[in-house]
């Protein structure tokens, strides 16, 4: 059985070699590679994901888990070895479910349904992304059939990114958190707004890079292994637990982009290079979810990077690389800039107290699509309404309202919940970690960030994705997925803020 | 038969697609990996290595070139199909022959090897790389003796670098190149010698860089389908007929070094670039041979950027960068300094004139040790011996003699003689590019370089490796690879720097 074990970690290497080849090529595409490198490139990607599809789902690896079921439920079912198998045989009868054909057809359709969103948005006309997006939806709803039965359609598009995780369950975490979420908006609306146009000035773009380096240094990014590099939509990307990178973008005018997004990209680095070794060349040595993720990156984000006690420490600092700009802006008064509140019509720039409600706005209409009681035709309107009703806005054109993200073209439905999960999660942890450390907050205004890397090492990166993220949640802070810790501390410190 | 052509070049297009993958992570690994990055990218090269050997080996591939035989063999025999059909037999037979287990133990043997080798040269000790030297003649010796009957057992070895070229051909050219080398060396010592003291003071990086960017581009070089990195060893790269890159790297205090790794590259950056379109995807997107490659590069390095009427144009313009450097230098005294002829034990730090008297060295080196006629524990004593007789140096240890190079230790016997053949080739075409572009010194004086950019393309790049070298200079030229005009180059342009 120990050979047989061997034989699936050989096999499960070279998938997660070439997955993570996959990535290089991904990468260089995003920040190196020359305009008209994109057709070679695009031959390479469908080469190296066909080849790894087929090594994954082969027959060699289906025959290795069968024959290993029975030896790893006599193992301790928290070992690495008897989770790696659980894992891959859930993956693994996932993909071999969804035959060869309609894997390419997939593929035609999110490729012709990319190019068409990319004109529509550019000409803001709906028209000519619906018939594609109608095509995907067919196709996602023909994708949730082959996993009947399930509770509910929207499940199985769900489970590819949160494993584990029931539409039911993130349905009743979003109807908690909205009206209160509404409720501080409009109570934040009605107070005078906070000033932030210290921030919008010349910034010189190297030293914004030098400050975010200096920064990402000390929360604990190791440079031997990963490096920060620049693309137009700053991403983390992982080509072995000692080869994490991130990039950023800078706005020459605007102070906040490249930084937070140094530290968000920071909190992805941190989780990877935080897995075991022992879990490498794993489909293991992954994050639990997106959702996780996505708690990390916010984490070290919102809860650390626009703290009172992160500025109190680092502003001085700040100050140094920019004097001329913010020499007479006093650390209240930067605190208060750094999290202003703003319905904004895009969901990329807006702030963490309106964030989430762009995420349900996406979340109701996925749902209603997978479940026919929306029709692609009608979610202009839909977008219109739902969005005056929750931000007070109503965009002016479908470019800034429903053709505003990328993702529906790509196929990716199933996917924006993470992002509202990961700030869920994020508070979550935050509230455990303070009781475990009761002096995080002078640590963090001292620049000392070990102990809470530490904690967060020990708790969520060593594991990687040996657990689901419901079961990790409850491991970690003694239940499932809560809205109420993150409802606490918008509250609290928006309180604060707005003299709420 | 169409649709079997069709069905072995989707395959080839897939082999095509994991060898530039594979060139992507290495030139990431050169350029830009972090540290610590080295031991995953281990893994993922040789997990796409694998699997593009097996593909490539595959009963599939065999099968459809069986298949095809008798249908090419009525097509035009220069058409595309033709050549692809018998390059491709050609390469299937020389990796099916070599068992599987052979090419495992070579992996093996030369990663020793290399390893070995870094620490016997830097401790300037033989007796470390010894051993692992003997296990790669002896593992060549019997990878010769797969390809029996063979006119000479170098021809094996030979043949993977320069495609139907045989060890007679290449002894008898160098042969008659050796004496008229030496003699030429021995008349230049005689002379006074020239100063080049002034390639050797600061050169900005930055302004470096520009002016290499500046005459690439003006070369013909197109940066929407490459880009220039900087790497410890400059290489050209191409993951596609639209992404070539160059890399090149900087002396902080001598002008030559990146400027003319810069012109050499491109040269064969313009060589990939220059590939029929139509071959695009299959194993005929490539060079005719190492030497052919070595051609273009050299070409544009020596026969074009260190020619006077070369710096008659763009002299003034690299004063305009380096006025203090250069301001009181005149083109007279830059032109004899940049083309300064002076034995140096080091091959990779060697001129046009001395340059090729290393590769001979080697050569025989080679051929010996595969004849026989050599064993590997007298090679520091040859070394001493000829180096002493053909440049009138003795190299004080074996660091800078034969442990100076890589190329044995990563099991590369067969590869030296395409650095001095690209030279021989480059002023052969050279010649005749003269007689058909009569006024080719005005145009490169004036900067003009397409009439010889469209020249090469037409006669060289367009036709990649439809052809093997000796048919492809002898289609161009109208004769076999030949010395002469090497030498009528060497001796007419030095006799005039050194007044001979």
């Amino acid at each position: 059985m120990e050979a047989k074990l061997t034989q699936l970690k050989a096999l499960l290497g070279e998938v997660m070699d070439l997955s993570h080849t996959a990535a290089v090529l991904e990468w260089d595409q995003q920040t190196y590679m020359p305009p008209d490198g994109a057709e070679d490139r695009g031959n390479q990607m469908a080469t190296i994901e066909k080849i790894q599809h087929v090594k994954f789902t082969s027959e060699e690896v289906g025959k290795l888990l069968e024959d290993l079921r029975p030896w790893v439920s006599q193992l301790d079912p928290d070992s690495d070895d008897a989770r790696l198998v659980i894992k891959t045989q859930r993956e693994y009868d996932k993909q071999t479910k969804v035959p060869a054909d309609m894997v390419a057809e997939f593929a035609q359709i999110t490729s012709a349904a990319f190019s068409a969103w990319q004109v529509a948005r550019a000409e803001s006309n709906f028209a000519k992304f619906r018939p594609h997006l109608e095509k995907v939806v067919d196709w996602k709803r023909r994708y949730a059939a082959l996993f009947t039965p399930y509770d509910h359609v929207y499940d199985p598009l769900l489970d590819d990114f949160e494993p584990g995780m029931k539409t039911a369950e993130v349905k009743a975490i979003f109807e908690a958190l909205r009206p209160q979420q509404v409720a501080l908006i409009k109570a934040i609306s009605e107070r005078p707004q906070v000033d932030d146009s210290f921030l919008h000035q010349p910034f010189d773009e190297k030293k914004q890079w030098d400050f975010g380096v200096e920064v990402a240094t000390q929360l604990g990014y190791n440079w031997k292994r990963g490096r920060q590099d620049k693309a137009p939509h700053p991403f983390t990307t992982t080509f072995g637990i000692d080869d994490v990178r991130i990039t950023t973008r800078f706005m020459p005018d605007f102070f906040s982009s490249a930084f937070f997004s140094t530290t968000h990209e920071t909190g992805h680095a941190l989780y990877e290079m935080g897995i075991d070794r022992q879990l490498s060349r794993t489909p293991l040595a992954d994050g639990a979810s997106l959702g996780v993720h996505e708690s990390q990156s916010r984490l070290w984000e919102n809860l650390v990077g626009r703290s009172r006690p992160f500025w109190e420490g680092f502003y001085p600092r700040l100050k140094e690389y920019f004097p001329s700009q913010l020499g007479k802006v006093s650390l209240d008064a930067f605190y208060k800039g750094i999290n202003k509140v703003e319905p904004n019509l895009i969901r990329v720039e807006s702030d963490e107290a309106t964030y989430n409600l762009h995420i349900m706005l996406r979340l109701e209409i996925e749902i209603g699509l997978m479940e026919g009681s929306m029709v692609v035709k009608d979610l202009p309107e839909i977008w219109k309404t739902r969005m005056q009703e929750y931000l007070g806005l109503t965009p002016p054109d479908d470019a800034r309202g429903v053709l505003q993200d990328i993702h529906w073209s790509n196929g990716y439905l199933g996917y924006f919940s993470t992002y509202a999960l990961g700030n869920l999660i994020s508070a979550q942890l935050w509230e455990r970690i303070n009781a475990d450390i009761p002096d995080l907050s002078d640590q963090i205004r001292r620049g000392e960030f070990s102990a809470l890397l530490g904690w967060l090492r020990q708790k969520i990166h060593r594991h990687g994705a040996k657990f689901e993220p419901q079961e990790l949640v409850q491991r970690v802070t003694g239940s499932k997925i809560d809205p109420a810790p993150y409802i606490r501390y918008l509250n609290a410190k928006y309180g604060e803020i707005y003299g709420l």
